[in-house]
């Protein structure tokens, strides 16, 4: 069994998509927890000076999304052809598209500015979320890719999930979508660590 | 073989690097280029009302890096396993937020916030080079997956010819990434697609 230990901020953040993943697949490992006091002692030390780190038996990997991409494809999450793993890894970029217009609202230091940029956010929202119930649809509606479930489903559940804060019903007025991030859920053992899951 | 054409603008942007896989492939497609004047009647034809596209065999794939390494991985420039493909990726991801660094500084509306900005990006590429130069190096100093030609390499050699609209010689100081971009640059089918490529 490999050994794995995922180190990131104790947050959701751009770490958990990595963590549903190891989740859905019961894999056992270590998950490192990082509080911002010790952050400046750490950055130095890290190869792009940004969390999170994969350490996965002796290799380090960095990137956020690198790193979900290599435990999908060692968990059977990836597509199961090259043509799959691209439709999962273009929904998954969507969706960082979306997550990380999200943080201009989260992280923006003017808070005169923040009712505008909530607005600017709201649009962004609606029409990636059109695009993707249309990509959904296309793709037969039950899946993202290979109408198997992939990290792509579990990418839609944990954006939809991680905007809450800012649009509280984001899939309401989509209704494919809400199925699906409905469905990933009620999956036993993504239900089972939202319910336990530390740093909320 | 495969039917494919790439659609983007008539620019080197988030297109480039999959020309270069195909180039460096000697691979046959359709170098599709858009002008900006047709560009708001495809817009919102397109499923994520973005560019690049790739049609490949009648699959339709959007999102420019996934594109990238859908083709990377047809022409076997993307790791031979789970973890070098991630090491690629890993470094592909670095050099992306490099360019999306430099992005703020080309596409900026504020004439008078144009200095500043340039040098924030200049402390940026610094940070980011230093670190891939590290990257490079623990992972043997010759290519940065596998000690084999991957995308991550295409990648190198493009964001650097990329960045030089900011930073004249970009690798100056970094004497593994400058060996590695020149060696890239040298390859006869990557030379050839820089000599006679369009839209300079």
């Amino acid at each position: 069994m490999a050994e794995i230990k995922l180190t990131y901020f104790n947050a959701t953040g751009r770490g958990e998509i990595s963590r549903l993943i190891l989740a859905y697949a019961n894999a056992k490992y270590t998950d490192e927890r990082i509080e911002r006091s010790d952050w400046m002692t750490l950055k130095p030390t890290l190869t792009y000076g940004q969390m999170p780190v994969l350490s996965y038996n002796g290799v380090t990997l960095a990137q956020s999304i690198t790193i979900a991409r290599f435990l999908a494809n060692e968990f059977g999450l990836a597509g199961k052809n090259n043509i799959e793993k691209a439709e999962a890894d273009e929904v998954v970029d969507a969706l960082v598209d979306l997550q990380n217009a999200g943080y201009v609202v989260v992280f923006n230091k003017e808070p005169e500015k923040k009712d505008q940029l909530l607005e600017e956010f709201k649009a962004k929202a609606k029409t990636s979320l059109t695009h993707l119930e249309s990509r959904l649809k296309s793709r037969g509606g039950q899946y993202f890719a290979g109408n198997q479930l992939t990290w792509a489903d579990l990418q839609l559940f944990n954006i939809l999930e991680a905007i809450k804060v800012l649009l509280p019903a984001p899939a309401e007025d989509y209704p494919l979508l809400k199925d699906l991030s409905t469905r990933v859920g009620d999956l036993p053992n993504i239900k089972k660590w939202m319910e336990t899951r530390p740093g909320q």
